[in-house]
Formats: C-alpha cells, structure tokens, sequence
C-alpha cells in the first residue's frame, strides 16, 4: 500500500518542527511586549459566515466540509475550512460585544485554501496576524507598524523597510484619472504590478484601460514622485485632489512620526505612491515590509480596514493590522541558515550498556532530567556501538555510558561525541559538567 | 446578521488562550527534557489514509472535504480531517524511511470529530501524544510513563496514580472464560464499564452475553486479585494460561521496575487487572493516569500497539504511546484554579496624556519595551480617566502617565493600580521598578 500527503500539504519532521516552534515562540514574545493578547478559534466556521464577505472569490478558494447525515448524499456543505483569521476575528468581536476596545489580539494559525499547489504555495499554510480592533487613532497603525518590525528584527531580519502609502490617496489617483467604479479597481490591480511588469509595462496596461496619454501623465505625475518623505506626501496633496486627500495625507504625517517614536528607524520608513495592496479590503494606510538584503520582497504587509470587522454586527468597527508571512519567513531563515542550533534537542544520550545494567542506566537519566538537562534515555535495543552512532546522526554532543566497571565503582562513563573523549565521573560532575555547556549553548 | 460558531466549536478568547499557550508550552518543555522531538502533519489527510486502519466506524467520524472542480456536483469526497494523531504518525513512519528508530515523537494539535457534542465533548478539540516507534523494549513503555507523569507533575497535578495491565492478560481473561472472537471484545466493553456500572452490572451484563456461573467466576477470580503489585501479577501468572501470559507478566514486571527507575514513585503504579482500554488496538502493556484528588478520572493513557504503525509499509512497525487528555487537562486547571496570573500580558499600560503629549508618550512605551517590559500603550482615544478603567479592567498593575509637568521637567508619573499611589520619577527609576516588579512575579 503506497501513501501520500493530500495534494498541497506538508510534514514538518523535528528539525523543521523545531523551527516553526521556536519563530512562532519570538513572535509570541514580541507580541506580549507589545500589549497584544492571544486568542484561538475554530479550523472551521458555518460556510454562512465565511462566504459573508469574500463572495464568490472566496468560494472557489474554500474547502468545504460535507453534511453529516441527511444532504450528504447530495453533496451538501454546511462547514468550511477558514482560509483567513480576519473572518474569524470579525465573527468573535460580533459575538463578543463585551471585549473591551481597543482589542488588540494576534493569532497564528493554518489557513487553507483550495489553490493549485506550486512552488512556495500551498494549500495549507499559517498565517500570522495582529490587529487592532476599535481605535481611529493613527498611533493604532503606527503601532501595527512597529510590532511587525521589533518581530523581524527579534528573528534576525536585519535590512528591510517599511513602504506606506494610503487608499483614500490611491483613490485619489484614480479618480484624477477619470477611473471609476470597476476602471478603478483595474487601474489599481494594475498599478500593483509594478514591481514585476515594470513601468513601461504598467504605461501600456493603463492604455489598454482606455486611458488617453494625458489621464496617464497624471497618474504618473504621483508615481514619480521622489525625494524625501515629506516631499513625497508634499507632491501628493498637491497634485491629487477630493475630500478625503488631506486627511490621508495626515494620517501618514502622523503616523511616520509615531512609528519613528515606537523605535522604528526613520530611514526604514518610506512613503512609495506605487504601493497599492489589498485593494478592496483597506480603507486607510497601507504598509507593507520589504527584506532588501537578502533581496526577497514583501514579508509583512497590512493596514487599515474599517469596513470589514463590522460585517456581523450593527455599526462599525474600525480596525488595522499587519499579517506576517509565516510561511515565507520560515523559507527565508531556513535558506539563509538564520535559525541557530535547536535548543530543544537531547544534550545526553544515556546509552543502556546491556541488560544486567539497564537500571543503572534508567537512573542515571533520571537524575540528569530532575538537573532539568534535556536527556534521551536510549529506549531500543542494539549493541553499545548501534547506540553511540545513534547519538552521533541525532548530533546529541554528549553520551553517558555506565559500564560495569563504572557501576561498581558508583561512576560513570561521559563521552563528548565531537572528540570521543571519555572520562570516568560521578554523576555529580557529569551533570555540572553537562549543564555547563547546556548554558554555554554550544 | 446574526452569527454562530460551527457547532462543537470553540473560541479562546485571551485568557483562555494563554491558558492553552501555557500548558503546552510546559508540555513542550517536559517532551524536550525526556528526548522528544515535535513532529507536524498537516490537518487533513487523503481519504484512504484514515480509512485505512479504522473501517467503518472511523468513517462516521470524519469532517469529509468535498472535492474541488469535477466531482463536488455528485458530493464526491477526497480528503478528511485527521480525527486523531495516531495515523498521520503511521503515514510519516511509511514515506520517510530514513527516520532513525527508535522515532520518538510529540505533537500536540486539533484533531476533529463529528460526534453528537455534549458537555465537555468537542467537535474539535487537542489531542496530545508523545510516541516511541521502533522499540520493542519495556524501557520504551516505561519512558512513556515517566514522561506523562512528569508532565502531570510539571503542570502541577499532586496525587495520581498509574494503573497498569496488559492486553494479553485480557485477551487470556476472556479466553478462560469461553469468551473467543466476537464475545471476547463484547466481554472487554463490559469490564471497561466497572467503574461505571459497578461490579453487579458487569455479572449480569456477562450473564446476559451468556457466560455461565463458573466462567463468570473465572473472570472474578481475577478481577478481584488484591494485594501489592508482586501478589497481583502472581495471581494473574497463576490463574490464567496460555502462550503469551507469562510473557505479559514479564513485561509488566520490567515496566513497573524501570517506572520506578525514571522517578515515578513505587506506590503509584498500580497493576489493575480491570483496567481494559483501547481494546481494538493495543497488543501489550496498556496504562492509564488517574487523579485522585481531586477525584477527576483518567487524564492520560496508552499502550503498545505494534500492528498499527506498520500499515501503511512492509514491515510490522513496533510502538508504544501515551496521550494526554489535554482538553480534561485544562478544563480540570482552570477549575481548580492550578493557572498561576498570566505572564504574557502587560505589566504596564502607557496612558496618552493628550494629543499635545502622544509622541511622549509613545517614546516611553518604547523605552520599556526595549527593557523587555510588556507594554501596552493606549493606541485608542478617551480621557485618561477612561484609558485608567481600561488598565484596571484588564488587571494590568502599572501604569504610566506623561502630563504637561512631567514631560517639562522630563519626568513621568508611574501609578501602582492596586493602591492608586502615584510616584514621580525617570524613566530609568519607572524602568527599574517595574522590572523588578516582573522579576518578584508579583
């Protein structure tokens, strides 16, 4: 009987399960520094909720969870697998009216969606979000802003920046260009592409828009626009116009000043007018966090969406958040080999010289875990030789052996893979000489 | 709008969810001290993977995916969540044959089942297991033991003991009472109910599965050894026959001694000669932790099953495991109130004085930050009576003020909640109090 994974999905075996374990650990600590709070929900919602906001985009991303019992056999779905945490969210401030404002939660979690598998892409994968429900306030941004860099920068990311730009201004621009309605969506979408179609790329898209050479110098006018922050967003309330520009634009002054207050270098944060992400979601700031050395893009993203916690209830609900990718991250420091040792691997492997000795051996390791020393007792049979190679291919750097000699003199035998040296010890200075190098960490 | 979770779902909302964080974390931390490794699989499998081993039954249990594209009209399914841990481990044992044995493995993750919910009876829910695959050894059933009963006790579980058996002393029970194929596992649910139905109930419900007056007093005779651990096993040894009985009697030997040897306390392992759980699926000795005080039951439990693993290969795959009952874990916890304050959340909240002092305010929650003090600025907007009732509401101890005052004169107001006392100092004086603050935990 041969088997496989379900298309899209992987095993984590130890060494990269450690991995997940230990950046999911720094994030949760980089949150709880922050003020965030953690909350859990269900894999699956009633497809009723998740279908509330995505539509049919969305449908044809879930995976549907078949009836129990009667509609099975019609193939009817009554559940879902969620394929974001912001639907969930909106769900529980809905059905959480005492939760007290602001709510700040982060949640990591898999997510799964029906996409054809490639490479970097799957169908189940963990997203990792913090946001902030009931605040207006840009210092609620700037926040979400900081949080997602103290938590690249606790990983080891060490060059990256912040890109900020705002959707009312996107809107702006679309509207100065005479794109409205769907034209502007399609305008944005193109603008999105930026990065990999290039500018003369975007130019003849805009034309294929229907967009006359004069409508495409104004939208050009803003993407050209260079300097520094303040000339960028100077540049920008000059040439675009409409109620909601200046207010934009303030909510980016404000928010560049109190990102910087929350610890973020000023020359890591960088207004870019091409910045158009999240199209239909975001109602406010944008921001996205892009790794320039090594040079692998967009990392982090998020912004504000008040329009969208609300859906399940009465009134609205304002909100902004950054979603990290867990996935991408994980690649990254796998490939750039950012991760260090695992610390929560054996420092003893405790071998069982032979049957008459198993005892000893047994308490040997007991002693050395009550010492809280991470300790593999090897519980397989096979001859000393079988046992120390095992230490050796599990990189365990230290073997306890208890012969008869040892145990009949009250000692024991402690050898360091590396060298294979092996000296004769109480078990007292085994342990000290162990935890010695466990709190060294090498 | 209104909106409901999926039924036998749960959120977590922060306090809970730390609960959860909080235990596993411990669980984490003892898995590692006794050599563990963690192991991820993803949450749904391809439907012949689950169905491979469980048949029916397991069938009926399945949260079915419907497929995507063709086949969805006629409710075709092709994948199924994983209601347990136990088969994802079997499949990851055939497609990597270069796990070095013995494999021993941890993994605490949902698992899903469409059960009717009932109180305390999830839909989805945690399941916790730590595994030895590889091993036919008794020290690997006694490290599974030893591993769940350090668990307990790292998460402060005081007064529980360890009842122990062995399948094959069941399957010799039932043999010498007539009781072969088919009764033989009708038999074993009847003894798995004594604690239920008491022994009066279990007589008769032998009798009604037609087992005579003396066959009945076979099956006493057994169940109803008393004594110490070396008169029971004599008894069983004695009173029962056939070709495996001595080699159980053996092994439950071994185990109890090599228990005692990895640090679980003589008095509490217990053989139980009632104790029959698992009875489609163990071959060997089968264990089960139970809490007396508080009187909660069974909170973990395993055995040795050596046909399961193999079922997906070539060769029979030896394995011995215990699951935790994480969610009874947790519900018991907070019950008993055994969760000591939460460390993860703010120790202090940064007030915003006014909109003239934000960026003050914002530099501060900075500078804690960079101290590792977990800090919760107040990004809304409100009174500062106002964001003083939201650090109070959510128990957080300190909180910081910058007034017009302060800030002239570079100073800051840090207010104890408790008290209300408020002191005037720097920011290194605020730093150091809190600090010490978080170091006493208290």
């Amino acid at each position: 009987m041969s088997v496989h994974l379900a298309r899209g999905t992987r095993d984590f075996l130890p060494d990269e399960a450690a991995h997940r374990h230990h950046v999911i650990g720094q994030l949760q600590e980089v949150f709880a520094r922050h003020g965030f709070e953690p909350l859990e929900t269900p894999a699956f919602e009633r497809i009723e909720t998740l279908t509330g906001k995505y539509g049919d985009e969305g449908q044809k991303l879930m995976f549907k969870i078949l009836k129990r019992g009667a509609g099975s056999e019609r193939g009817e779905c009554d559940l879902a697998l969620r394929y974001d945490l912001t639907v969930p969210l909106a769900r529980v401030i809905a059905m959480n009216p005492g939760l007290r404002m602001p709510f700040k939660r982060w949640q990591a979690a898999p997510v799964w969606r029906a996409e054809r598998p490639a490479r970097g892409r799957f169908r189940e994968f963990w997203q990792c979000d913090a946001d902030i429900v009931g605040s207006t306030e840009p210092l609620a941004d700037a926040q979400c802003v900081a949080v997602a860099v103290d938590a690249l920068q606790t990983l080891g990311f060490q060059r990256f920046t912040v890109r900020l730009n705002d959707r009312r201004l996107l809107a702006a621009l679309a509207r100065g260009a005479g794109a409205v309605g769907p034209l502007e969506i399609k305008l944005l979408i193109t603008l999105d592409k930026l990065d990999k179609i290039g500018r003369d790329g975007v130019d003849s898209s805009m034309a294929e828009l229907g967009l006359g050479e004069e409508r495409r110098g104004r939208v050009w006018q803003i993407l050209d626009l260079s300097g520094d922050n303040d000339t960028i967003l100077d540049g920008m309330e000059a040439g675009l116009s409409g109620g909601s520009v200046s207010e934009a634009i303030a909510s980016l002054r404000a928010v560049l000043e109190l990102a910087e207050a929350l610890g973020v270098e000023p020359d890591q944060l960088r207004i870019d007018p091409t910045l158009a992400r999240g199209l239909d979601y975001y109602t406010g700031p944008v921001f996205e966090l892009v790794v320039e050395e090594p040079r692998i893009g967009s990392i982090a993203g998020g912004g504000r969406y008040d329009d969208l916690v609300g859906i399940f209830g009465k009134k609205a609900v304002p909100a902004v958040g950054v979603a990290l990718g867990l996935e991408r991250i994980l690649i990254v420091m796998q490939e750039l080999d950012m991760f260090g040792p695992r610390t929560d691997t054996a420092t003893v492997m405790v071998a069982v010289y032979d049957e008459a000795l198993r005892l000893e051996a047994t308490r040997v390791a007991t002693a050395l875990r009550r010492a809280a020393v991470h300790t593999d007792l090897f519980v397989g049979s096979g001859s000393l030789r079988s046992q120390l190679k095992h230490a050796h291919a599990k990189a365990i750097p230290w073997a306890v052996i208890v012969g008869p000699d040892e145990a009949a003199a009250g000692l024991l035998g402690l050898k360091e893979m590396a060298t294979g040296e092996q000296e004769t010890l109480t078990l007292d200075e085994a342990i000290a000489r162990v935890q010695a190098y466990e709190r060294r960490g090498s």
